[in-house]
């Protein structure tokens, strides 16, 4: 797993493969490898073309990782999977793409037109758009001006901070989307579940992290044991 | 960081790391790699002789992560330091003890006499024990059957229980440790922090977690930056 990106995300995936692996002793648990490398350089300047590419720095680590044993990776950022090509191209293990798992996952609701909630680097790349319209749906996006209230409030919650200010302020966000036409949500970004939950959006809420979460329980409970 | 044993206690620990550095943004927190191998076999049994020794696993954790190239190593799970010498003897940069950290916290306190909430293994292979009676300190511990009760609480924990009935039981085994005359108490398993806090026992508690978070982090800051 590559992770860090940021570090409260990585844990709260961790937990939540931990909490909803069916396990009633240690031994029952998924083995995991994760490269917490917080040090990954701001992902969004680097997809504005502001600073160098971190696709080098996201495939070594996917590299590493192959090296150490890892059968499949995944990657607990939305934003960095705009160098997906680059983390793929470095291992001949599976990179399973959190963006295409959370795509597939609407195939579970009756809907047409999507709200993204993601942050900028994200939406700049256009992963999800492509990956939604590519699979048939109208994508919904936020104006500017809230992209850029969104990106206030995710520097906020990455510097560690909580509470009901910040919640109001993102639903108030994912309102912007479901007054602009979505019929579900996609949380598509990992800070978003640190601070909102199921019941703060009208229209469903689809978590990129707890999809991610789900099927990487299952594939790891599809891979043979390992020797140790 | 070798971890897994067990899994909440490694993601407790991975929380605290993050919310304890001091950090305002991604790129200011620590690079951790973990292993986190639930599958480790029984602590408890390979110490009383009744399973094969886990020290060669143990070891080949250790040797993965030096080859990915971590600068030190910690392991969540103070009972699996019984194989401390077969880590370190499997690699060339420090393994941190968290046992011997957490007895050389108790210079902070004015105290002789210390209690000892262990497992049954961390107890059988008198790794607080020696530890603390070359510090000069004296060691107070359970009766066999506290012992038992604790180690059926721990299994719960593992199983995922928690509740007022769990804490309060794990109160009164602490208590029996103050009867006995402990002026500290060790929570020297890492389970002990996810059901029991500081104001949870009348004399001070002293956790292993917490002082291996912080030392870890101290750590951390005096490495010299990675290549990536």
């Amino acid at each position: 797993m590559l992770g860090g990106m940021g570090p409260e995300a990585t844990v709260d995936f961790m937990a939540k493969i931990v909490s909803r692996t069916a396990a009633r002793r240690d031994q029952d648990h998924l083995h995991l490898l994760i490269d917490h490398n917080p040090g990954i350089p701001d992902r969004h300047a680097a997809i504005a073309g502001d600073a160098p590419s971190i696709g080098p720095q996201l495939a070594a680590m996917a590299h590493r990782l192959e090296l150490a044993g890892a059968d499949f990776l995944v990657m607990v950022c939305n934003t960095a999977h705009a160098y997906t090509q680059d983390i793929r191209a470095a291992i001949s293990i599976p990179f399973i793409s959190m963006v295409d798992l959370a795509v597939d996952a609407l195939r579970d609701y009756e809907v047409t037109r999507v709200g993204i909630m993601a942050a900028e680097g994200c939406l700049r790349a256009g992963l999800y758009q492509r990956a939604l319209q590519g699979a048939g749906y109208g994508c919904v996006t936020w104006e500017e001006q809230s992209l850029q209230a969104f990106m206030q409030l995710l520097y906020r919650v990455k510097a560690g901070e909580r509470g009901d200010e910040l919640t109001s302020a993102l639903r108030e966000l994912a309102a912007e989307l479901e007054q602009r036409g979505a019929e579900v949500i996609v949380a598509a970004c990992t800070e978003i579940p640190l601070i909102l939950g199921p019941g703060d959006t009208r229209v469903p809420l689809l978590c990129s992290t707890s999809v991610l979460v789900q099927r990487t329980i299952e594939l790891a409970r599809e891979t043979p044991p390992e020797e140790f």
